[in-house]
């Protein structure tokens, strides 16, 4: 039996559930493979506070050049999270000959060039399915199982904090700070949640997303990223009227020879599955050439989906390790029909649109004749009740428009007399 | 570059599809894998008739041992179905050192046992994604992606044809013979639809589901198999007013030490996901102890859908060779906590009825009697309006009962002089 000897720098929370799964299915483990993962050296700063697993105190260390320099480890799990110094770590890990396991989409996503050649360079890897879909194992999926495929697009709920707010408020008629606030007491929302809500820990995922379909890096600088802060409970219930629920979707679609890269609060048919992910559930969509549209649910977090996911990258290297195989393309292709990324000024879409109007005769004909002036056609149109202050919603739904000419739109309309307060819009996608 | 030389058996459309998609992705997948598969024979009885595909006709063979027999052949593909010939060329190809891809579910259902031993004998693997939910690559996430999980329950709606018809029946209010004539027109059902309506195809995979996640090979007669050409528009609906969707499902669960395998018409709560999935698509939904609950969604039949998977098995397989590995387990593990599969009688759960009753006073008391004669207590009923003939439907939903109480107490109400016809009983399972 070939032992693999790991070590694990981060002796957190997903760094414990790692020790758990390893221990508890050891045998099993070992039945299934014909290895054994052998935890030889746990790092953290904090050695000393009790975890939720027993390990032998003599394989800690707070030394980080105890696990990336010590010649006997194979492979090295990083759950220290963010760039600094984790990046360090894995750096000298793979300088050492080891390879790696992460679940670090931040890293990934916005140093992930340098790292992956880094590791290429030196024929080793770095594996990464705990940093999209908690224990989905989407990138595997996407690696292998759908190897033969090309992708039209990809379509994420890839944030469960967002996706739990945004449930919430669909399901019990709160508010967003309501939402949060539940989200915070039963532990889904960071004390400060602003990656999730702002839509940065998406397109982190996305990008890594990608980077599997699409075989590029984008830069997070070319990701158009909107979060969900300022969707309201008005908005989700008008969208639920017309057959829609709002979503934080990471979305990534070729079009032509360009590809979008997006993260943005999305109206999505109710009819969709993607349209019934609740709660911190995540789910990827995938629409390939050969294989058709595929759904992964699962939870995207948790501390041991989580490690599910870091496990099965620690067994594949195991296997690749004890065969002497080093998979130096990671089965990632870029796709060459690609030859720009496209702005978001220049898609195109549907689009929901919430005016706030002083209700005066007049209103409906004013907004849609800015409309039609820059070539937005409405699909649909409803004009609500108003309340105490005469101020009343309209909200529509458009045809297709660009964006830029609905930003223009938007601007003209929003300076009219009539209107009490910007207008609202959030795109639609038919997914 | 590394060449790996295929041969495939049955030049069909999946045969079509595979090469299809290895000519058209021949430098794409060169290039994420570093290797080539390079198709050297393509075997059929028929090699005359015009396919979709061009292929140097020279590869082409009617001598299946020129394929098995080939000393250059690394990888057969056999994509015959049934079980003789198709067995007997697995063996031979097995036997001569060549490893195995295959779609053949009904073969390894009912005779894996032997087929997989006869390859581990030989250090050769079988590898068979393509044989349930087409492209979904279910069978790597469970073998690999999940490798450190347990299940506690593997749900699938796995017959693309079934969950057509019945999705139909739901959508279109039509009977079942409209909906499956309406499959038929459109290529969803074949001819003889027997294997599919039945529940066998499900029941093959789901016995290959219960390999995977249980590692038990069971027999086809430890699977309790019903089909859904019973199911009336009628229950159909009234599942429906009750918030129900009724679904042909594949199940897979483990009550404490024991194992229930069984495929029949299911009622399944409409907020599921699995409720969702309609026309011919499939869905696996998994219970498992660390990465949670997941669901993998696609199309499930389907030329390529198909050979994506099979092309997925052969670049797996391409690189295990190229790095001289072999898996021996497949990743499999048996389950030792179950130790007996549960006979239907013995399973417990709620139920679905409808009664065809006379309109007569007293009916109801006279079946809610004795159904309380046997411990089953009714947590709804609903009596209909009566048509023509003064019959009138009377639908339940019991509170948990076990199977066969149920089929006593109804086998007594079948009997009462008030009642038309037998009951319809249809299970619900709490997702």
């Amino acid at each position: 039996m070939r032992k693999i000897n790991i070590g694990i720098i981060g002796f957190g929370n997903v760094g414990s559930g790692v020790i758990k799964i390893l221990q508890e299915k050891k045998s099993i483990l070992r039945e299934k493979t014909g290895l054994e993962i052998n935890i030889k050296k746990v790092c953290d700063k904090d050695i000393l506070s009790k975890r939720n697993v027993n390990i032998d105190r003599k394989l800690l260390t707070k030394e980080v050049r105890a696990v990336t320099c010590d010649p006997q480890i194979d492979v090295v799990v990083e759950l220290v999270g963010g760039i600094s110094p984790a990046k360090e770590f894995i750096m000298e890990a793979l300088a050492n000959g080891k390879s790696v396991v992460t679940a670090n989409k931040l890293l990934l996503a916005r140093q992930g060039r340098e790292l992956f050649s880094y590791a290429r360079d030196r024929a080793k890897s770095i594996y990464f399915e705990a940093s999209v879909g908690g224990g989905i194992p989407i990138i595997k999926s996407l690696r292998e199982g759908l190897v033969a495929n090309s992708f039209a697009s990809i379509f994420g709920i890839v944030n469960g904090t967002s996706n739990f707010i945004l449930s919430r408020m669909s399901l019990h008629n709160c508010s967003f700070n309501e939402a949060l606030k539940e989200a915070k007491q039963k532990g889904f929302a960071e004390k400060d949640p602003t990656l999730d809500l702002e839509g940065l820990d998406s397109a982190h995922k996305l990008i890594l997303l990608v980077y599997l379909g699409f075989g590029k890096l984008v830069a997070l600088n070319d990701v158009f990223v909107e979060g969900i802060s300022k969707i309201s409970l008005a908005d989700v219930n008008y969208a639920k009227e017309m057959g829609f629920e709002i979503k934080l979707l990471a979305i990534a679609k070729k079009e032509s020879d360009q590809l979008e890269v997006r993260v943005h609060p999305t109206l999505i048919t109710k009819g969709h599955l993607l349209a019934s992910v609740g709660g911190v559930f995540n789910a990827i969509y995938v629409s390939s050439d050969f294989a058709g549209n595929l759904l992964f649910y699962g939870p995207g977090a948790g501390q041991l989906s989580a490690a599910s996911a870091v496990v099965s990258d620690l067994v594949d290297l195991a296997q690749d390790i004890k065969a002497g195989l080093f998979r130096s393309a990671l089965n990632i292709c870029e796709d060459r029909e690609i030859r720009r990324l496209r702005k978001i000024d220049d898609i195109e879409g549907r689009y929901y649109i919430r005016f706030m109007a002083y209700d005066q005769p007049g209103v409906l004909a004013k907004i849609s004749g800015i409309l039609a002036k820059f070539n937005i056609s409405i699909a649909s149109v409803t004009q609500k009740e108003h309340g105490k202050e005469k101020i009343v919603p309209i909200v529509m739904i458009t045809h297709g428009a660009k964006e830029k000419q609905l930003r223009s739109a938007l601007a003209m309309i929003d300076r009219l007399g009539v209107i009490k307060q910007d207008a609202v819009a959030i795109r639609i996608e038919e997914v």
